[in-house]
């Protein structure tokens, strides 16, 4: 072999080293944890429809896999296990760090507060996005919307809330915030795991509790003990929740970010719709089905008492806490903007519908 | 040189040859036709959102130009530009074609019909998007929701609308299906071009208008003639969208289709929130800066015969064609498992806030 022959085969065999590296390069593997059991759709569906997405986008090159509660055990862990790296993503929601920094329970929900579409605008136009990403980066992660439920329902209580006195040493199943604010009104708030609230109920443990809404709580049958069901003041707008390990983001090629990115926010808006649709088959069959069940709505000086305590209790926090003091004068500013806008349109509209319904 | 070097190099030379070919291929150079003018915000951020997005996911190798309507000079022929190709995609809204085919209005909006987020639980679960593909598979195009404008306000009248007496020989811009309904209602509806809207309301050859929403009327000064601004019942949410050439798409690779789709999607999702927002803040602005414009709900008397007349339109249109009769009772049905939701969360909360605010 001459000189010529062996420098071009050289170069021939490094052309040939080359190509797969180049797309080697690009392979990404990812896992991702949610707080949700693989079956509790849509919630579950955040995981599949990740994947999928990416993975078309990238042809197969940026592969997610993902894992329900019922596989690595620590549905309440998330934001630990993506800060430590052990899950490069979660699904999940931001007030199950509550404990670990009340702030985070704004990017759900809070009571009284933005419904869910001022808090997409709070999120895009009015600075929720950034002040998410502030308060997260304390845990070394990004935080990202995940798509909301909707308004979730107020609870089940044996008895009919007539006034604040129907409160008074009540006891009751309900967490967060939520729980804090019926604290001060005289209930008398505990928590209980989900698997014993029907046998809770059942003993007599406790008199009311708080869950989810039509989809999720009929399953559990509190309705046969506690048929008085009520509509909601406490999350007007819980929002999903993605998280993103930091240091596993910042690595990514540049497009596999923005890939990354779009996917999420289609999800979002997918799974907000998926969790109307989901809502909205519950209540038609729980109306069909079990029309024993009475829907309620707070009496006024009740609902008047819960939004005093609940100001106190925002009050108490934003006084002790410079960053939950931000956010909560961020929300409640964009609130003052939003609110009679919702109200002139999709409150008017929906009155209209009852005006000339038959 | 010996055979295995002319071998070697020839291989070399064919691998050199092969790379670029290999990306070469991917590339794709797109044009998006928008029925906006580019400065139209935050409608006419379509554009530059889809080609920032897809770009940066296919690290530049599918460029998607855009232009506004003042380049293309053909906003309403959307739908001929991309069936003929002349552009790839569109950005726009699907009761322009009402023309030629009316059953396309449903995929924006109806008269009493859903709302924002019941038109996505439609479109997603419901078998809107499957419906839309259907009615658009006649003119060769794809179509893709593209975010809502929320609920659109009613319109601007000189005087008060106290009974269906004051409809008698108004004489009103008002387009569409609205139009229609209020015919109907004995009212003069004419079609004058948005630019000499406001010249047509001064010299009396109008007396009323529809228009769109406070973020696109104030502009237009139309509250120095006609002081009373109605909310809305035409237009409960607005869809855009997005129309893709069939052939075009079909031809992409399958990655560049997930990523268009993914994006459209996310898009979806930005607007709406871009919507809400831009509308908020124009609310906000002309209750503080024109508290002299009189904000009206019609009269129970008058909303109940609109809702007569819109199911004698959608009847007249139903029984003549089979394909606007299967899209309006799909739409019906979804409605009727909705709306009850609807009313019991999001209705019931913003009443709420009513109630508990100072």
């Amino acid at each position: 072999m001459n000189r010529l022959a062996r420098m071009t085969l050289c170069f021939a065999v490094v052309l040939f080293l080359a190509m797969p590296a180049l797309a080697q390069d690009q392979k990404v593997r990812w896992k991702l944890a949610m707080t949700w059991t693989s079956t509790l759709e849509p919630l579950a569906l955040a995981g599949p429809w990740l994947a999928e997405m990416v993975s078309e986008m990238t042809d197969g090159n940026f592969e997610i896999r993902f894992e329900g509660a019922e596989k690595h055990k620590a549905a309440l862990e998330i934001l630990d296990m993506v800060k430590g790296g052990q899950f490069e993503m979660g699904h999940s929601a931001s007030y199950y760090w509550k404990g670990k920094d009340v702030t985070t329970t704004f990017f759900t929900t809070a009571p009284f507060d933005l419904n869910a579409a001022e808090q997409y605008g709070w999120y895009y136009y009015g600075g929720g996005l950034e002040l998410m990403q502030k308060v997260y980066s304390k845990f070394d992660v990004y935080s990202f919307p995940g798509g909301n439920t909707g308004v979730q329902m107020g609870g089940w209580f044996r008895k009919e809330i007539k006034s604040l006195d129907d409160l008074q040493g009540l006891k009751m199943r309900i967490p967060g915030l939520a729980g804090e604010v019926f604290a001060k009104l005289g209930v008398n708030v505990t928590n209980i795991a989900p698997g014993e609230l029907y046998t809770a109920l059942d003993r007599g443990t406790i008199d009311a509790l708080e869950w989810v809404g039509p989809g999720m709580d009929i399953k559990m049958g509190f309705h046969k003990i506690t048929p008085y069901y009520y509509a909601g003041w406490q999350e007007p707008a819980s929002e999903l929740q993605f998280l993103v390990n930091k240091a596993a983001f910042d690595k990514l090629p540049p497009a596999y970010q923005t890939v990354l990115t779009t996917a999420m926010q289609a999800i979002a808006f997918k799974m907000t719709a998926a969790n109307f649709e989901a809502n909205a088959r519950a209540w038609e069959q729980m109306k069909a089905e079990l029309p024993d069940i009475k829907v309620m709505t707070f009496p006024e000086p009740v609902l008047k008492a819960m939004k005093a305590a609940t100001d106190e209790v925002m009050a108490g926090y934003a006084a002790e806490n410079p960053e939950f003091k931000e956010v909560y004068e961020s929300r409640k500013a964009y609130l003052a903007v939003a609110r009679p806008w919702t109200k002139v349109s999709e409150q008017y509209y929906i009155e209209t519908s009852d005006v000339v319904a038959e």
